[in-house]
């Protein structure tokens, strides 16, 4: 592996970005001030005034950055070609929108102040979005600016898209890659959205799960009732919910939608145990979670479930009354936000078919669904023997004191799936986020080191991807 | 039976209930205008300012009127002995709190507005507390205020119990009831909370059903987490309440609660029969609830689920993101408030320790209870033989276009048991709401010709009462 640091063309550079990291700093606190929120329609001006900051500041570093109008949040394109016609080009991905930040009473800071508080790890960044994906975006942002500043010019042609509607099912982003398809031709892609195993150990993700999202109202009387007038007599829809989500597992915890597993494929005994030999996954998981016990599917280790199997969870659940005391009702309908984590070979249409099949069929008399799609989107399972991921495992390794692992990952990151069927192009997955990041929960944060290695680490892949040829 | 409407003492005075009925609409409007919601802290200062409303409204009648302090929200006694020592003494029992108003958005006009509009059957008053209970406890307030004001004094001696915690648990009334013991005395009883068959035939209630009410939050996670990165991993307390809650009934209704049903009484075929009698049950369930079928345990008529078996209710479910859209979360928390609706014989305290029980029984791996207890009565079954309630049940039937029937009631007036257990007093229960009246649902009504009757028929009982000898 090359000594990467003592590179002629990067040493400055990665000299550049120690000596411009307190600014680097307080521009992503400016950029974690903004509540970007693509969920819910009251902010969509902020999410709007984001991506007019974040245009602005990469034309600062002397890219063609644009801002494009879509039928949901705005997208970010940016352009630098001075590496001359015949360089790499390299496609960056991240978004710029965050999730919402309910309940915003267990937030130690206010989510939108950008502060940066002590930890035991030293400095953090404490914001809604500090690690998703805000903070993760601008490694890759700083490490060009730098290399603009000591260069002039970067060493691989570049082209960077940063979407605002990542959080609420990027409505927006096939129909704007299959417009601008040209434009965003690449030779590969780096997706800066993933975590690390650990605080030293630098990882590339592989395997990513899909998801299916749906909300599910049950209606039943065509008012709120009385219990006691009532209870007994009629179909109570917090009851009745309460019963249909309890049959969707087993107990051993397998889920009983009709053919939920048939395109599911095994996992090979090797690759489980490369697996468990990345560390104690279940202490890991209780430490990071804050759970007593880890729980799932029987017959599976927890990485296993996590980056290999598939899942049905409740994210939402209201019925009835829910302010503070008593009150004694039967609400006229109740809701649960239910969502599939998925794996690869399964079809996100096909599982979100069954799932208001599964619903359907329990419908209780008198009742009636009203089910809305939230999105939907497939597992992916990316190639780990290309150049391209071999270089940025040796550019992380190059930064961090040990060397890169290749994980799977439990979440989903949609566009990689859109990347590769209408651009054509494959995605190194590299981020800088650890498991007790609490990302999408109350206190979201992103280490300070994480940053700063991550912003080292783009530096260098920078570096690596010029010496490819494509 | 005597015809109450000639009788010499009586007849002035619904002559003034009718010249002063527009006056007793705005009165009541008045009342209605303070939101005394007494199950919300918030509201605390409102639920007080109702209590002294109506302590200086009895006083204007010429009652001896008095508010008393408790732990939790105002008792209002008032008496008077102007039919001197040796005639009957009458307990009257109301309250003056109120159901929280949410679902706000729900209601046709602000809920505090006092409105009165246009309905099927005339003109409505419309809003929270119309028929539960301002409206039904100022009947007897007319009643009072129209017999004085002809009379000078009242046939029988008065004494008017106002609770403002019948909404939340009524904490202060057994201590108050010992305090008060003497003060209190009195030959019997009416409780006005309860409804009529229909608009036309007045009703007394001889079986309620008691409640036991909790509130039970699941702990998992120590704090929100992402559902990618941890679904399949960790219980999600929002799968796992539901799973539980889903095993409270069997798939015939049946509530699997242990030991739930060993204190239930039978009730008689010859009772059922007579139920049967009043009318198409399922029919009226459905019109007023709006629910397109009935349901419930099986083997099991409407009105005997309703008048004599017990139930078990989910009244709030909350859990994760409740906000509009998608958020990916496994929430660290999921809670349901839950209440049994508890029949002769059961016994409060027992049902809710066994519910408990089935709760901690079922506790996932890693995860804790937080169980609350927001109160327990016991179900109530009236003597059905005594000459006040066939005196009172006479008085009606002069009103109404039908004769009084005897029905059941789903609901729970737990201070019916306490004025039984402390007071030593039997209660009739005489109430003028409908089945549709929207109790503790959005666009609560009181219909206008149920206030103007149950006026005339309170006036009525005081003519009738004043002839039995205790």
């Amino acid at each position: 592996m090359p000594n990467l640091v003592t590179s002629k063309q990067l040493q400055p550079v990665l000299q550049q970005i120690e000596n411009d990291f307190d600014c680097a700093i307080e521009r992503l606190q400016a950029f974690l001030q903004i509540p970007s929120i693509s969920t819910d329609p009251e902010y969509k001006s902020e999410v709007r005034r984001c991506a007019e900051y974040i245009t602005e500041d990469l034309q600062s570093i002397g890219l063609d950055a644009t801002m494009h109008d879509t039928i949901g949040h705005p997208m970010v394109v940016a352009t630098d070609d001075s590496a001359g016609p015949n360089a790499p080009r390299v496609l960056y991905y991240g978004h710029y929108d965050v999730q919402p930040v309910e309940p915003l009473e267990e937030w130690e800071v206010p989510p939108f102040d950008g502060a940066v508080v002590d930890g035991p790890r030293g400095k953090r960044f404490l914001a809604r979005g500090a690690a998703d994906d805000k903070g993760q975006l601008m490694t890759f942002v700083e490490a060009i600016r730098a290399w603009k500043h000591v260069h002039g010019s970067l060493p691989v042609r570049v082209v960077i898209l940063l979407e605002g509607e990542e959080e609420c099912g990027s409505e927006s982003l096939a129909p704007f890659l299959t417009e601008h398809k040209n434009d965003l031709q690449a030779d590969t892609c780096i997706v800066c959205d993933t975590g690390m195993w650990d605080e030293d150990t630098p990882a590339i993700t592989s395997r990513l799960r899909g998801l299916v999202y749906i909300e599910a109202t049950l209606h039943g009387p065509s008012h709120d009732l009385h219990s006691g007038g009532y209870g007994g007599a009629v179909v109570n829809p917090a009851n009745a919910l309460s019963k249909i989500l309890g049959q969707l597992h087993d107990d051993d915890g397998r889920i009983q939608i009709d053919g939920f597993y048939d395109d599911v494929a095994e996992v090979s005994a090797e690759q489980v145990t490369q697996w468990n030999a990345l560390g104690d996954a279940d202490a890991l998981t209780m430490e990071s979670s804050g759970a007593k016990a880890t729980f799932g599917e029987k017959g599976f280790g927890t990485l296993e479930r996590l980056w290999s199997r598939p899942t049905c969870d409740v994210n939402g659940l209201f019925a009835g009354y829910t302010g503070e005391g008593a009150k004694t009702v039967i609400g006229a309908k109740a809701t649960a936000k239910i969502s599939c984590r998925l794996v690869a070979h399964q079809k996100p249409e096909q599982i979100e078919k069954a799932l208001f099949a599964f619903l359907e069929a329990r419908t209780p008399p008198g009742c009636r669904w009203d089910l809305k799609s939230f999105g939907a989107a497939p597992a992916i399972a990316v190639p780990t023997e290309s150049p391209w991921l071999t270089a940025a495992s040796n550019a992380l390794t190059s930064v961090f004191p040990n060397p890169t692992v290749l994980i799977g990952t439990g979440g989903s990151i949609p566009v990689v799936g859109e990347f590769q069927e209408i651009l054509g192009v494959d995605t190194v997955m590299v981020g800088f986020s650890l498991d007790d990041d609490l990302i999408h929960a109350p206190n979201e944060k992103f280490e300070v080191s994480c940053f700063h290695r991550g912003i080292l680490s783009q530096a260098a892949i920078l570096e690596v991807y010029a010496n490819i040829t494509p």
